[in-house]
């Protein structure tokens, strides 16, 4: 299919948080790659392009997953019983060892990449291992998939199993400064992102190596920030003079934009469920990302981050699955997951916060987090043309619905692989 | 397929709430219906009987789901948005009153009915909508099935709309009255359940003609109790001599065991989120089953019932799905939302309730739920055989993995219909 056509179907998309934008067997224009918008009638300039008709279907733009774990999605939905620092121990850490060989990160990586590729999803921020060969490897699968990623070899040079842990701050950089290098120009669709695992597992001779090694290739950067207590406070206790969590990446210039500078590190953090004041007020300051990652916080037993407060305060903010705290790679899940837990928290813990409404979660989705890669999560003019078009037919129903109910529907019961009939990004179309 | 069979596989299932009880490729026996226990070698006096072997396959007992509503499954992951009351009046109750015209009926419950026997569930407490004929055409589904379930004709003679409310307690009665005629004696699997929709729907008048119903033929109660904190404020209105929620049902003798007129009238409530001590005391000497609806709890922000509490004082409780304020009639996805609420409530409300655990939540899905229906909910000598076998297969991973581990990531992702290869229920092979 040409990169240049038109689709035609029930468009489904929140330009705004606050309501949908529905518009019925309605025509999605996309010029190179790019949207030209959404059209009751299609107009003339454009009837010489191909034509893809969707019949009943519904279109919604691609979902984007801002925190995801790769090497993690051989056990998702198992060792659920355990809160973080345990389940890190016990089941992450060794199994991201495995990854050290390349025949068992090839067979991994593919499963994952397949699983991702036949989804929702169109663009992904994921966490590799600190392996450099199978972070390479992942790349290669990720960039064949078709999907837009960022994807990092983390970096962790303590407080982790001998097997997993970088012996040491110079070979964390070394082996870092070597992948960057071999990836930077490699890829269209994949790209390298600066991925420091978090505080806990990073020393300040990595962290300063780090900063060193952003500010030479100008790349983004991922990482988790205030996600349970209980590794909150263990980097209270390993960065005593920290005022808070997030102010550890502040420090190294790791943390959005630092005017004192004049830099804009683009930088996403996962959870950040209790973040305090002063962090929230920094990451709000700098521009720092929040991917909100619900599943995963209760699967953990981190708690619910209060993203009604965040969003109120203009946060940028997307949705992350966090396979395997999260055990479902489907955003989809992660929207109704969003809207669930915010409800929890209204109820038992603040009736002053309401909670997320469909419409808000689902640009949370698309928008929020698509904004970490451009102009993506919408068909207005100028954005990625990313696209996900869905046969929900499968749903039988015995009144008439609308299109409201049937998109809100087509999430809540997570339409997956098995209905997505075609899935496009920035124009291609890759299912 | 004969009732006296052995079935061979990978066998999981709690016969106490803390531990998994897991059998690899082991053989159980079913006996006229009955269950004679799991073997790791068949014992020679079976060997007669004819032997199914799913290879590698899980068996689990079947699901059981102790609250759902037929009527609700139209619309189903929609309108979730608004809380429980104005959920009622704004969607609900409109849908319900579709139900007095049988075509509609037919084809509603036609696809509720095929849904259910597809997914893991083998019991089910079902409310219909206050119509005899549409009732007793679900009945007929049911029936046909395979499952087994009580099915509940509503009452409700206020507080609804017009064309929902029945017009009187009298003619509720009356109607109620042809309807367990026309039913008690009619099937062999599906059982009349007396169901007053809840306080806020029923009269004191109807109430107390529910109590000589209910004397005349013995059969159980289902309603709701304690969901929402508008819902009891109303009772509370509604009823002010009662001292709480619950007690209003037992004035009615509608509230389990009651030792002062001897008797014992078999009652499940779903909800119980804000049930005082005192309720839950009187739950507790009654023998009341609870219906745990998290995922309805979440939806319709109602709250966070504090199972863990309910499990220490030994309370009956089982697992809801609670169509359609739950999203999903699948007893898998209950499961895990009851974990995850479960740990919610721990982190966010009282770290003294530690959160359930895999086995305890899956316990209440079979065990739990079973004992409302007999020996019921595990393969222990002398319960009645339903299972689930399930390919797994589909599910694919690079590393090997434990039993408990594909167990409990079987019921994580939610296996659905498209991996059931059988399922029994009391012996009858209906998948």
């Amino acid at each position: 299919m040409s990169k240049s056509f038109v689709i035609k179907g029930n468009i489904c998309q929140t330009i705004t948080p606050s309501q949908l934008d529905l518009h019925e067997h309605a025509y999605a224009v996309c010029v190179d790659g790019v949207s030209e918008g959404v059209f009751d009638t299609l107009p003339q300039k454009y009837a010489h392009l191909p034509l893809y008709d969707y019949g009943d279907m519904l279109i919604f733009p691609g979902m984007v997953d801002l925190h995801i774990h790769a090497p993690q999605y051989a056990f998702r939905g198992m060792c659920m019983d355990l809160e973080l620092m345990d389940w890190l121990n016990r089941y992450t850490f060794p199994e991201e060892e495995k990854y050290e060989d390349l025949a068992y990160a090839e067979k991994a990586y593919g499963i994952f990449v397949d699983a991702l590729k036949k989804g929702a999803t169109t663009r992904a921020c994921i966490f590799a291992t600190r392996h450099r060969y199978a972070t390479e490897l992942l790349m290669d699968l990720m960039e064949k998939s078709g999907l837009v990623s960022y994807v990092g070899k983390v970096n962790m040079d303590r407080e982790a199993s001998e097997a997993l842990t970088e012996k040491n701050a110079d070979i964390s950089a070394y082996t870092t400064f070597g992948w960057i290098n071999a990836v930077k120009d490699k890829y269209k669709n994949t790209l390298p992102i600066l991925t420091p695992r978090f505080i806990p597992c990073c020393t300040d001779k990595l962290m300063e190596e780090l900063r060193e090694i952003q500010m030479a290739y100008g790349i983004p950067v991922q990482s988790h920030l205030s996600e349970s207590k209980g590794e909150i406070e263990f980097v209270r206790f390993l960065r005593p003079d920290n005022e808070f969590y997030g102010d550890s990446y502040n420090e190294y210039d790791l943390f959005g934009k630092n005017d004192d500078i004049n830099t804009d590190v683009k930088t996403v953090m996962a959870h950040c469920v209790w973040s305090s004041d002063e962090e929230v007020g920094l990451m709000r300051k700098n521009g720092v990302f929040v991917a909100h990652c619900p599943a995963s916080n209760m699967n953990l037993t981190s708690g619910i981050a209060p993203i009604r407060k965040y969003l109120d305060l203009g946060l940028n903010i997307g949705l992350g699955t966090d396979i395997a705290g999260g055990h479902s790679e489907s955003v989809f899940r992660a929207i109704t997951d969003a809207i669930q837990v915010s409800k929890m928290y209204f109820r038992m813990v603040d009736e002053s916060v309401r909670p997320l409404i469909f419409s808000e979660a689902f640009y949370l989705a698309t928008m929020g987090g698509g904004a970490f890669f451009g102009k993506v999560g919408s068909f207005l003019p100028g954005y990625q043309f990313d696209a996900v078009v869905m046969d929900d037919s499968v749903l039988r129903h015995p009144q008439p619905l609308t299109l409201a109910e049937r998109m809100e529907r087509a999430v809540y019961l997570g339409l997956d692989e098995k209905n997505i009939a075609a899935k496009f990004v920035s124009g291609y179309n890759i299912i």
